[in-house]
């Protein structure tokens, strides 16, 4: 292995795990640690201050310096950061999923120019070996699918509804007080972070650039403890479902949105805070990885594990990991979620009227939506019914045209909620 | 990626699968196929004959030829024959676990001694990324264990059973029938197939060449459809488990044998002929890799992913995949079954006695083992009973004295199974 010195950008969680885990490996010498509040009490063993620097810059433009550990986080000013870095050449390894998904093909073509390479295993569920094993092992393969659950909050918040039918607020309530959901929650419940990552990772796995900005992504904020009984009742679990396919037309399908997961899939099965990504390609078939997708000590397995293998490889070339670089000129063509097809979990709430479930099934009919199931549970007290329908595969947009005109027969009071469905 | 020139040895499941695979990668020209039969018949579209031998010498004394691709499997002639190539400098891609486990040590020490590199992803669980992962992206972990299934026909025919309630035969027949399992079973059934792969992951896992010699092994043909429906009454599926572990004293402690695995368990979510590996070790925690462990298209992923990573690192140099090159010095101190600590699922067979459960209870306790669960249904036609005990964490020397002790007493007709316990 051959001797490196690193830098450090970012000391919070990650940071911390990454310094503790390279503590372990004398071949990498930690030169410098840039972070914000160079004053902060730090809670690490025999740890010397003297490497700290609120300027990133410091590392960036340090000769010394062989690789830049950057785990901030954020777009900015991490591009300028890296960029700098890279310029400098610098080899990169970074979290940082944000910075990836939206600005990742200007960072590697700059690192193409400049001969160096960016790993960023961390950046996708956390300890979960993905990136290495798509960019590598898996390089036989056309990958046709992602599915997955990359965000560990709203997979515990989730769960936790499913195990005590809480609400949403009360399971979110207590994910804070245990530190599985951040005191401002928006990045995690609405899917932002989940779609950073499916983004990263529907490149790599399709070779064409996903757009970000065009990938529909809808949060958990809407799913109710009546849902979460209706699922338990059908033989679901409700999961955020990250997921990329490719379609047989070529076109890119890219989207994150809570489903309805059938309980003898294995996604159903994964629960609390861990993360799971299904990979679906020819020759292998079907493969699912599992494991810890945040957290300290998983996401500095992953970091530190970018840079030995980038140490073992500079032992042997200047030119390391040829199979890891990243340069997708091609670009996905992405569909809108009104042109994907799917299952359905419709909840409706209507009047107790003798007609109602003729209504629901002739305009579902002339929509042209095959219910599969549906099921009436008794009559509120207010007179009025909770029914549920699954549907078979049809088009999203039938779908909504459909509720459309639900919502205009009198009969019907409201659509509760609906849900797309993985069998 | 560097152009290649390959020879394969086998062109049986598996070599049939990388021949058809490798079809789309026109960097990699399979320069000839070495094979029992010349004359057999081939179902392979446009198949070109003349590249058949059945003399694979003819391969790995080829100066044309870069990498050799064995997938004949067992251990002789394949360890001269790759010896051989390994001394004229080629690399090798095997999926050969009996070879590995047996003469690996030998190998990997006569490849170092050539500078070329031995990669074997397809030896050990098909399809699943498992060797280069913990080679290279997992290599900043400290591995302390891992608990799998590694044969898909034994995880086949316990499904079957589980869900069927059949007895082991018939299971095994079907699956026959079904091409799951081989006319002569005895490989998978016995755990030899799993005792192989559990050697070699358990080697590159904790860093000490395993023997394979002293691996314990028991495999499934005495699951009994009682058994089956014991586990399920008490919550638990019964698997096959290959597993491998780092004690605290620092021996290692490997084997194969069946298990009740708790229905909570991610091992026990995974039926039919899926394999699934969970890996424990710091800081990542626990990873869980499921997929196909056999099949032409899913080993055919992990041949030619090690043959398409390792043209990709010759581009650049010489002195490819640094991190995979295995060489373990350190030889692993293996314990015996009778050392381990287990919980356990004892059936006992007993009179309709009142002082029986007094019996099996004092028994046990005298030889240090605490019941955690006992259970008695009824009174069989011949006025005995079955009884199942779970007992506590407990070692394996004393649950056989005990076994022994209660076979003396006259109340006791026959211990049906003991089967350790996952919970």
């Amino acid at each position: 292995m051959k001797k490196l010195n690193v830098g450090i950008i970012g000391l919070g969680t990650v940071g911390t795990g990454v310094y503790k885990v390279l503590q372990s490996f004398k071949d990498i010498t930690i030169k410098k640690i840039a972070v914000k509040n160079i004053n902060k009490k730090r809670n690490i063993e025999d740890f010397d201050e003297t490497l700290l620097t609120d300027n990133a810059y410091d590392i960036v433009n340090n000769p010394d310096i062989d690789v830049v550990i950057e785990v901030a986080g954020g777009e900015n000013p991490a591009f300028d950061i890296l960029k700098t870095a890279i310029q400098n050449k610098k080899h990169i390894v970074t979290a940082n999923k944000e910075l990836l998904a939206k600005r990742g093909n200007e960072l590697f073509r700059i690192a193409k120019d400049n001969n160096v390479i960016i790993l960023y295993e961390a950046a996708v569920a956390g300890g979960i070996p993905i990136i290495m094993p798509v960019k590598t092992i898996l390089c036989a393969n056309k990958i046709t699918k992602i599915a997955a659950i990359l965000n560990g909050t709203t997979n515990y918040i989730l769960t936790k509804m499913a195990e005590k039918e809480l609400s949403y607020e009360t399971a979110l309530k207590q994910a804070q007080e245990l530190g599985y959901a951040e005191t401002d929650p928006t990045g995690d419940v609405e899917g932002y972070d989940a779609a950073y990552k499916i983004s990263i990772l529907s490149t790599i796995s399709f070779n064409k650039k996903v757009d970000i900005n065009k990938i529909y992504r809808e949060g958990i904020t809407k799913i109710t403890a009546n849902d979460i009984i209706a699922a338990k009742e059908l033989g679901y679990k409700i999961k955020l479902i990250a997921m990329g396919q490719v379609l047989e037309n070529g076109k890119i399908d890219v989207r994150v949105h809570p489903m309805m997961v059938a309980k003898k899939h294995l996604l159903a099965k994964v629960g609390n805070a861990l993360n799971s990504i299904m990979v679906t390609g020819y020759p292998v078939g079907e493969l699912v990885f599992t494991g810890a997708g945040a957290g300290a000590e998983p996401t500095a397995s992953s970091v530190v594990g970018d840079l030995l293998v980038l140490a073992s490889e500079l032992e042997t070339t200047d030119s390391p990991l040829p199979q890891a670089i990243c340069n997708h000129t091609e670009i996905a063509e992405q569909i809108d979620i009104g042109d994907t097809y799917n299952e359905y979990y419709i909840a409706i709430n209507a009047g107790n009227n003798p007609g109602v479930i003729g209504i629901i099934g002739s305009i579902c009919g002339k929509h042209n939506i095959n219910i599969s199931t549906i099921m009436q549970k008794g009559i509120n007290q207010d007179n009025t019914a909770e029914i549920t329908v699954i549907t078979e595969k049809s088009k999203e947009s039938d779908v909504q045209n459909a509720l459309n005109e639900l919502l205009k027969s009198e009969c019907i009071n409201k659509i509760n909620n609906l849900l797309r469905v993985m069998s």
